[in-house]
């Protein structure tokens, strides 16, 4: 294949073309073998890799943002707040992120807290019998506040240390069971995704173009009757992902929303469309847990006529979703391409080393074809063709 | 190129080296057609994969973190709430967050709802003429609150079924246009963007080591003009995007800043540097869309004097600003050098396989050639050079 | 390698077996170098390329989920507030975010702002000696309010420009040093990280399945003693990045929590855990800066009796902690095997070319050695094995 030392001008050199000198044996067991090999490999590449893995492709991976909105109205009947309603306001916390939306399900209630100082709940820290229990200053990070160094009574029969904190306390009690918003079962979520793939400049949306504002309106999404459907019950949300929801609302979790946008460019760009599947996230499983479920505390804060500051403290327990979107997608490119037909010829080439392995060990002529084959020269002279 | 089969003793063989016997072809037609094609092989592996395409890099995808600011102040004047300044803890929604930030333009207010009992707005599911229309406990999902199972008076002309929601509802009516936070459109942000490519250990910032701070406390970007400035006026990021802000502000709506880091990080590092683009995320077409727009519900609660809660309900419409950084470095890397350059040797081999066909199909001389290039055994035998 | 112009009938064709000619040198120069550069390649192959790099693997991104809850008190004392503990619904804003949690560390809090006139601060776009220095509605995106056209007395010593406001305006000043709440170092963060990779369908959480709950209810992440707890001291997270936490909690900033997922999938799963480091995000260096640290402003609304509403609006500095989930699986692929075991044998073909060269430029019998390899043939018949 190369012009290296052939002749004198190296003009006269570069028009020569190389070619080996061939061997043709016909042999109807090794050309079968020869071809079944060959066949072999050209179908690997192909059909396995070209048509079936797509290694003919570039790909790129995806872009996204999501937007979410929740509607739907829970009621609730306690005896500390009597009948009450909640709607997105109340139970959406924070009021708007970025791909992801927590719905209050469960909580525990502490209102009318002000700076002050009382009783800490009674754990094998806190329980004290004398103020020498009890040390100033001394803030145990699982605790609920300052110790301010007195032992006070927690009630008639128990006596802890005194905390500096937002009194009165939160009781360590277990949320609710059933579920306070019970109701948010029946909530609906609208999800909309916009993706880009950059490399190829494709743009797509979730809501896709055959679909009207008036279906949009009252659609709720259905993996057989209505698969394009933007709009989702929470509560088909969580069971898809093989859970009950009331189970889940009682302290909470958290959900995954995946969205798969695999898309193939080189196919029509109607055939682009997202995939919905649903998963648990965090681990139901108390054994190898800390803080099972998903809850968080926030506070509503007021001032009340003469200026003191009073907050209610929510330990809200709630399903966090997750819109989690990923995928990639394929175009053809000339360079995988020629890379995996540049690796398959080189396979090829392997095939020959095997097939000449075969014929010249195991064929019963293999003599005969050795003496073909192969020309001997040494450093000293020409061999001849037959082994020293 | 193998040892197979090939003398007696292992060690006489390991040293035997294996060259095909190559017939040299003289003809200018095949020369010139062969180095042509051999040529346009090299052209493509050296100048089109590893030149133009970087087939000798290996590439790694961005990780990154956003910090933005937003600075400005809007003027309002409405006959609810008189002439009243907004500034960022009253716009920016929720007041942080990662990546994303939200702009409050234009918005319904309810102010002063309790919960209590009211007649709902009404819609074709809400009008009755009697209680017997109304269901107790029905919560419809598109509806504001929980049926009490009375009909009672909406307003002089029409009845609708009572509901137990936060009172008085919110009004079915169009936002303001033009938009309440009109002002928004001059309204700046500093986007502080740290990007890193973790196979390569290289780290950067968008404000260029080049920037002082004293030009930073005083410029806005501009293509133009001052391309590394990390301010925006929120004004141009939408205008970038061919959108027109006080049209977007009415009903709000979704931007993309995207951050696009494509490094080679063969080259000086100071070539590094991030480009902006601007893209509107969000469907503005009505046909075939739901809740056009951006816009959630948020509520600031109250406790009056007899210890009452009150809230202030805000229907927000707004931009929500996402910045989307992605990218991919490129470093030299042995191995995926070596795999273009085999590729391309095997493609090279390629080239032998057409000019053989040619010469021995097309030329005039193709049977001298044969008889040259191609010796005949058959398992009985040799055959002589000529096909039998 | 091709049947191309072989013979009359294609069947008689299709099963003969194509092996090139071979001329054996016996050299040990030669074969010597042959057998060692071959080696080379092969070494480079499975050594390189398939053991250390794992080449014949395929890849996946990850998929994360993360939450993040934050415990601990923080005690201030202060001539505005007096004695006053921070919790976590006090200093977590926005009390839940997806994968990014920020803990206030400092404020400068500016309390019963009202909606009404006053002064501006004194810069030198405020200061002024008349009322035609000050222009009506002007309002400067640096200000605090819209300008009222007035010229009033900020103090005995210096008139600014009446501007319409949040009133009293917030003051110009550093924040306080040392943090308020410097407690915050002792602060703890337990983050829970589910991670997915897609393609093999493969999922595992942070929490490894060796750890049961009761080790987990009071562990501390230790890089030598605890190197699988995943609850985290804040002052460790910000130490093992070299920084101080006092000195960073005056100004605020931004940490990395890095969690690095690389797995190789045909190993046993129990191997797949996740590393973490960790990692200053924001830019300390005050000269290539605009806005260090890390601060943004948020409020508290109320109502006083008479309906007014009052904000305190709070400069909030604290380190933001994003938590950045980053890595790849590897699995056995019959693709990028043979693609690298393809690229590998075209190389081989190289070693051919290259010692081709020596063997009939360098070594004393070129001469003869091209006798036995090359046949010359022209357009106008044989040649000798001798060159013309």
């Amino acid at each position: 294949m190369s012009k290296k030392g052939c002749c004198n001008s190296v003009g006269e050199c570069f028009f020569d073309y190389y070619t080996s000198k061939i061997l043709v044996i016909r042999s109807r067991k090794v050309g079968t073998l020869n071809r079944f090999t060959q066949a072999l490999v050209i179908a690997y590449v192909v059909g396995y890799v070209c048509v079936l893995k797509k290694g003919y492709q570039d790909t790129d991976t995806v872009l996204s943002s999501v937007t979410t909105k929740v509607k739907g109205i829970a009621l609730t009947n306690t005896t500390e707040l009597g009948e009450r309603i909640w709607d997105v306001a109340d139970y959406i916390i924070p009021p708007q992120e970025d791909g992801s939306f927590f719905v209050l399900t469960n909580m525990i209630i502490t209102p009318n807290q002000t700076q002050s100082k009382c009783a800490e709940n009674p754990t094998p820290a806190s329980i004290c019998t004398s103020h020498r229990d009890c040390k100033r200053g001394f803030n145990d990070a699982r605790g609920d506040g300052v110790q301010t160094g007195r032992c006070v009574n927690y009630n008639d029969t128990v006596k802890t240390c005194e905390v500096l904190s937002w009194c009165p306390l939160e009781k360590i009690v277990e949320p609710p069971n059933p579920p306070l918003l019970a109701d948010a079962e029946n909530f609906t979520v609208l999800i909309k995704n916009n993706i880009r793939y950059p490399k190829f400049n494709f743009n797509k949306r979730n809501i896709l173009p055959n679909i009207n504002s008036s279906y949009l309106t009252q659609c709720v999404f259905s993996r057989k009757t209505d698969p394009d459907c933007p709009i989702f019950r929470l509560k088909d949300i969580v069971e898809e992902a093989e859970e009950d929801f009331q189970t889940m609302a009682v302290h909470g979790g958290v959900m995954g929303v995946q969205i798969r946008w695999d898309c193939d460019l080189d196919m029509p760009q109607s055939w682009c469309v997202p995939r919905y599947t649903f998963r648990r996230l965090d681990n139901k499983d108390p054994e190898n847990n800390v803080a099972p479920g998903y809850n968080f505390r926030f506070a509503k804060y007021y001032k009340d006529s003469d200026g003191t500051e009073t907050r209610t403290l929510i330990k809200g327990y709630g399903i966090r979703f997750d819109v989690l979107v990923f995928g990639q997608a394929g175009k053809f490119n000339i360079i995988p391409t020629l890379l995996n037909i540049g690796a398959g010829l080189a396979l090829l080439g392997l095939v020959n080393v095997i097939c000449d392995w075969i014929v010249l060990t195991i064929m019963t002529r293999k003599h005969h074809y050795k003496e073909q084959k192969y020309t001997y020269v040494d450093d000293f002279g020409l061999l001849s063709n037959e082994e020293t």
